[in-house]
């Protein structure tokens, strides 16, 4: 029974992969739409939102039947909730990626501004955070953890940049004020991603310490 | 022992409320400070999230000691587990105010602007709407849940609202481009939280409706 409950949470986690993957490719795709000005990857987020959103209950259902079938110790249980933690958290960049999308079918209609050059940047941070943190739950990585969290100050940076330059933009010329606002929106909206991210591996790192805490002696014997 | 159970779980709710009171308290205060120009009620709201960051650890930690202890079955599981997504959605509230008090702060050097008002509007709002997506859940009423969902749309016809106000008057005034563009972004943060009390809702109106269906789940699983 062990090692069918092992071979049951290699699944979960693949499938946490697969929302990870996705969520971070509507990113991608979310920005392309407002770069490229091109309504069609835009309406692909759309699409993929079913998928995540499928897969989010599919998760949770699976957390909760694995959980009750197996009860699972301590380790194993506090895997399983942040799980459920993550998945959320994937599950809302999904949610910002469709408010992108929005406001890039929005833009089409209005003629191109220039800064979304930075916005390609710093969702590029975005995505990258994404993959590193699911990446260091499945493998059990504090440091690349800690490093997504490190990052998400990079994207600080970007955004903070990003809008000083929306602003002076604005200022200079007042008819680029709604679309400037709402590429500061945008930048706000990945920011968020990035967020999610950090959420992401802040859990792994309280994972891995409450581990090391908890079973420090264990883990040593283990290791050696 | 099902009797000690119960306790520990209405003691779990007292919690959740206590947290949930803190969090649409903080709303209060931060749009406070932006509403009156005062430094203190911002300052307030940095105290509180200590409180609510505390108050989040507690909370999923004793989740977990249930679980571990009592291995629920299927309906206190998924209540347990909702508990913890509610009490990450609390505690993304209290970070929202934070974002809201550090612009009140920011804010507070600048020569004040007429359109806050609505944002008092907007923020009362969001506070019932935490307030009752709580009390759905401690009460296990899907009714208010439904209410508290409905209640996003005049949230966001608020903050739509706001914002064409905000639009019209950086137009006119290109002198208040950068207080206008801090005012979108906590009128973005407020409709956040409210987002997060429709979470709430989401997931209270998910146990019930989940409840009534809980067999054929059951069903599902054992054929699968």
């Amino acid at each position: 029974m062990e090692r069918h409950f092992d071979e049951e949470l290699k699944l979960l986690k693949q499938k946490l992969l697969v929302t990870a993957d996705t969520a971070q490719e509507m990113i991608g795709l979310a920005v392309k739409s407002l770069v490229d000005r091109k309504e069609e990857p835009a309406k692909q987020v759309f699409t993929l939102e079913e998928k995540v959103n499928r897969l989010e209950i599919e998760i949770e259902n699976e957390v909760l039947r694995l959980i009750a079938r197996h009860q699972p110790a301590a380790g194993d249980l506090r895997l399983l909730t942040a799980t459920l933690k993550i998945n959320n958290d994937l599950e809302r960049v999904a949610d910002q990626t469709c408010n992108i999308s929005e406001t890039a079918l929005y833009l089409l209609k209005e003629p191109p501004m220039k800064v979304i050059a930075d916005i390609a940047h710093m969702a590029s941070l975005a995505q990258k955070m994404i993959r590193d943190s699911i990446e260091a739950f499945v493998r059990h990585d504090s440091a690349l953890a800690q490093k997504v969290c490190a990052d998400d100050d990079q994207v600080d940076k970007s955004r903070d940049k990003m809008f000083s330059e929306l602003l002076a933009a604005m200022i200079k010329d007042p008819s680029l004020i709604t679309r400037g606002v709402e590429l500061i929106l945008v930048g706000r909206n990945i920011e968020r991603t990035a967020d999610h991210a950090t959420n992401i591996g802040e859990e792994v790192i309280f994972i891995e310490q409450g581990k090391n805490i908890k079973h420090h002696i264990q883990e040593e014997d283990r290791e050696a």
